[in-house]
């Protein structure tokens, strides 16, 4: 067919549009406590050290390290309690020669105190003095000003996307507010003479749309945020005019156009009516989503979308997830977390081209079995079925039954 | 440490306290198109067949597949061409013996028509006439009312996580609202002397609050409703009473205690006041996160975590995650997706005891590697410099550099 004259590979078509993309994210600021999955658009620096004040990290009694030394079960040395740390206040003893002090897990070490011995390793003799069983060096069990986080330091990079621990770690130091990038808006444009909403009554011949809800969820998991622009008619004008509208209003539009040919050739004339450079990627050397068109129209990504679900789905997953990751600026990628299994079956593949195909985990007596879920024309219910996905990459001519797979989970 | 008399493994506590849990949810009915994450309260069944009709999988001509018996590209067989199927109408034909009409992916197969020729496999001869260049058999290139669904069949079971697959299902048979388990309401209750909210400044001894907004992070991605009850003073009268509001209002109450052996008595006596059978667990074996409790409290899930912010989050993955999705109902529990790695170091752990230890993924020439992320105690920003975190078995007695390990992202 002459439109997939010049297929390439994935990781091919995904770096050729990643790299005509602006790497410069919008900023916004936002309430930190709100902000797990955001992606911080600049450095975050420590305002003052943590913890900001040396800390025990033991229930026990606050010494002089030296006043302890050769401190054994058998030969105790004897310190005068002079006091009690109160949790939360500065302590109001100061630590002389042979003195020690009650101090709690996270109090604050008294002045002339430079170790920590624990409870366990003592014993209260008399009302004002404590056998110290064990000798302790400086610094132990304390934590010092500054050994978790320097003033000023680096705590959180830019590009990061932030998780229970970060906000834990902002709050920490008092930065209930965060610049992170705003969330790139993704135009969602499904279309197909056939289609109506789902709250509708599909006529003979029709159906209800289902692309644009599964790749709503898609982009909001990604980051983005998805606005529909509703059911385009299968006509140039109605294409042309939804297109620009949404060009205008959002950082990415997305097409998931009907599987005829007919539909696709409207789409890939109306995305080249966009603005330049126009489409870079016409045909992806995989299954399901050989007819994905990648482009770039006035500096902002245009993706053409097969209309079949699952490919929509699928190659949403590879392209759509990844260019709104750019668009967050997200710097660190971490490779996707998946779930180690073999395969139930002898799994065909055309050597050439990447497949996916769904699975769904079965717990065998040796760990996870995937079990392929076939289903002829990849409806949606098939990878409602699925638990994740494999990969069967170009490379391979299919893959035997008992071979470890990576099941990316849906 | 008497408190610490029977430590139990993490396995063992988690399935004790699972074991006192109501199974059964409560339910609300949603939006389908906001209904991502959430847990179906009951099977949903398919009120007609998907497809509703039967449609053509590719771009060709409907045919009867006995009159293509036969054809080749020597031999071709000639049809009559009557008619376009229009895409998302009935077709206005019906093929006779002999005939052929026009039709488009997705399009409704017109009556008598049984299979479809790809447009590839045929040459327009005349306006009005077909050649057939290859034979296809009965159903070849349709697919049949009902073949992705049934009408009346259990499309997606009870306690299922619903997944963008599954609101497309949902969208393509009409369900624009769907009964799913309320979020459990999990009441978060922090507490000591030496903590004040993030918005202030910390004086002398005191530290700002981490926990609560670390947990709160972590029961919302487990599908549960966060509710801060605030910084609980160390006394025991201020503990009951917001315990008992807590437990009152909430589904499950979650305390984080400090980390002082007074202040988790205080907890302990506290949750052992609020109701029958009370603690069930206190101790696990494990680190960090040692001093837990675990109780049921008039029927709630009581959880007692650590007050070191490192040990709330790795024990709130642990059992707070867990306790959620059981009273989400969820039922199909698949594996946590996990990163392979190669361990950088050798990695020293005491034997019987269950150990997790934050890591950085670094990549090497052969995949991942994973560097433990050191921190003397545990403080937030050794977790936020962690990728993830690797578990080291209790019968392990640590790993050598180079060994296999799952890396959980965090």
């Amino acid at each position: 067919m002459p439109e997939f004259l010049e297929l390439v590979s994935p990781p091919e078509a995904l770096h050729t549009l990643l790299g005509h993309l602006p790497a410069q994210p919008q900023p916004e600021e936002v309430e930190s406590v709100h902000a797990a999955g955001r992606v911080t658009y600049a450095a975050v620096t420590a305002p003052h050290a943590l913890p900001a004040f040396p800390r025990s990290t033991v229930d026990g009694y606050a010494v002089r390290a030296a006043d302890t030394h050769g401190a054994s079960e058998s030969l105790p040395a004897y310190l005068s309690l002079i006091g009690e740390v109160p949790m939360g206040a500065q302590p109001d003893v100061r630590l002389g020669r042979g003195e020690c002090a009650l101090i709690h897990t996270g109090g604050m070490l008294p002045e002339g105190a430079d170790a920590v011995v624990m409870i366990e390793h003592t014993q209260q003799a008399r009302p004002e003095e404590i056998e110290i069983l064990r000798a302790v060096g400086v610094g132990e069990n304390v934590l010092k000003t500054g050994e978790d986080v320097q003033r000023g330091e680096e705590v959180i990079p830019a590009g990061t996307r932030l998780r229970a621990a970060e906000i834990g770690g902002l709050m920490a130091l008092g930065i209930t507010r965060v610049r992170v990038a705003r969330r790139p808006r993704v135009a969602i444009l499904s279309s197909g003479d056939e289609v109506v909403p789902p709250d509708q009554q599909p006529g003979p011949g029709q159906v209800r749309d289902v692309n644009t809800y599964t790749l709503q969820t898609l982009v909001t998991q990604a980051g983005g945020e998805p606005l529909s622009y509703g059911i385009i008619p299968d006509r140039a004008e109605a294409f042309r005019t939804a297109a620009e509208r949404a060009l205008a209003a959002c950082d990415v539009v997305v097409f998931t156009a009907g599987s005829s040919v007919s539909v696709r050739d409207l789409t890939a004339r109306t995305i080249d009516s966009l603005g330049e450079p126009g489409t870079l990627v016409h045909g992806v050397n995989v299954r399901p989503g050989k007819p994905t068109i990648l482009a770039v129209c006035a500096g902002k990504p245009v993706i053409g979308l097969p209309g079949n679900p699952v490919s929509a789905l699928v190659i949403g997953g590879i392209f759509v997830t990844r260019v709104i990751e750019r668009l967050l600026g997200l710097q660190r990628e971490l490779p996707r977390p998946a779930v180690p299994a073999r395969l139930s079956v002898n799994l065909a593949s055309v050597s050439g081209r990447e497949d996916w195909v769904g699975v769904r985990l079965r717990r065998g007596p040796e760990g996870y079995l995937a079990e392929p879920v076939f289903g002829k024309s990849n409806l949606i219910f098939t990878l409602a079925r699925a638990d994740g996905l494999i990969r069967i990459p170009a490379e391979a001519n299919g893959l035997p039954a008992g071979a470890r797979v990576e099941v990316v989970l849906l």
